[in-house]
């Protein structure tokens, strides 16, 4: 199973990449977890470019494409989703290869409910499919944890570990082509 | 009385950007509206930059700083905010000359409330003062409406003369300096 994590925070110290980082780390075999990096060379949404589209705008699609589920992790702004993520966002409305792709939506700070609820509503009206299971509350806002100290932390390993069973149960256990007479352990 | 006019949408033929230059065009004497290029060149909001601002961000903040309010008109992309309005808000978080400032909120679209709602949301927090009587709906999106057109229809300029009385009245009638004994007519 394939794994594409957004952050929504372009911070260098941001405690939500810091986040996905160890979520990548912490993946059971058979999960790869790739923290995308094209986010922020993204160009603010302009529907006159799809005519001509930037090149990052094609590889951060065949990204998302190319991943069996995403995996986001986006602070609160000003009770609001980030601009950054919400920009990630405009440039796959409408894109074929979004729609029902799995979706967790961690939130590392568990207070802020404006930027979860707006990215969640924004998700499913573009038609992705929320993986409530894997969208789980990791309370790390203010903790000023190091990503080595986060990995470390049996509860964090536990609600990570969790999350990924919940996606790998909605992604590959519910294929379509499990379905069959004949279920093969893509593991 | 100067008015910051900001478009959610980088689209050419945008409506909220043809409605804010139609508020420009019908602006009555006294009140000066210039609509704000630099939204689109803003980088996506990295605070990391804070110690070295692009020039694009320093501009976007004189502009606001140099305003006596601002005049908001913003599409709704999937059931959110665009990520265009939202970046441009991130720089403005804890930018003191925005707190305290004026603000009329104008929707193209009545029957979309969850990017206007969100955008009241963050504009709250930030501390902005929502001006309510100068905050109007001006159903036009499906209208297919040329901003000529929008400028001669009777309704719509009325709808925005009232938008503007009501925001001169809370940012000229009402500033403190106009309670002394010999208040001076600033137009």
């Amino acid at each position: 199973m394939r794994v594409l994590a957004i952050s929504g925070s372009l911070r260098a110290a941001s405690i939500n990449s810091a986040l996905l980082r160890t979520a990548a780390r912490l993946a059971p075999p058979g999960i790869e977890v790739t923290l995308t990096s094209v986010v922020g060379e993204l160009p603010l949404f302009n529907p006159d470019l799809e005519l001509c589209l930037p090149s990052s705008v094609t590889q951060f699609r065949a990204e998302v494409a190319a991943a069996d589920a995403l995996l986001i992790a986006s602070p609160e702004y000003a009770h609001g989703v980030t601009g950054t993520i919400k920009n990630a966002f405009d440039w796959l409305v409408s894109f074929e290869a979004f729609v029902n792709k799995p979706v967790a939506v961690l939130n590392a700070s568990p207070r802020a409910h404006h930027a979860d609820s707006a990215l969640r509503e924004t998700l499913k009206t573009m038609s992705a499919v929320i993986v409530e299971g894997a969208s789980v509350s990791i309370p790390l806002l203010g903790e000023n944890i190091t990503e080595a100290r986060m990995t470390e932390l049996p509860s964090i390993a536990h609600t990570i570990r969790d999350s990924f069973a919940a996606l790998y149960s909605v992604v590959v256990l519910q294929r379509p082509e499990r379905n069959t007479a004949f279920p093969v352990d893509p593991r």
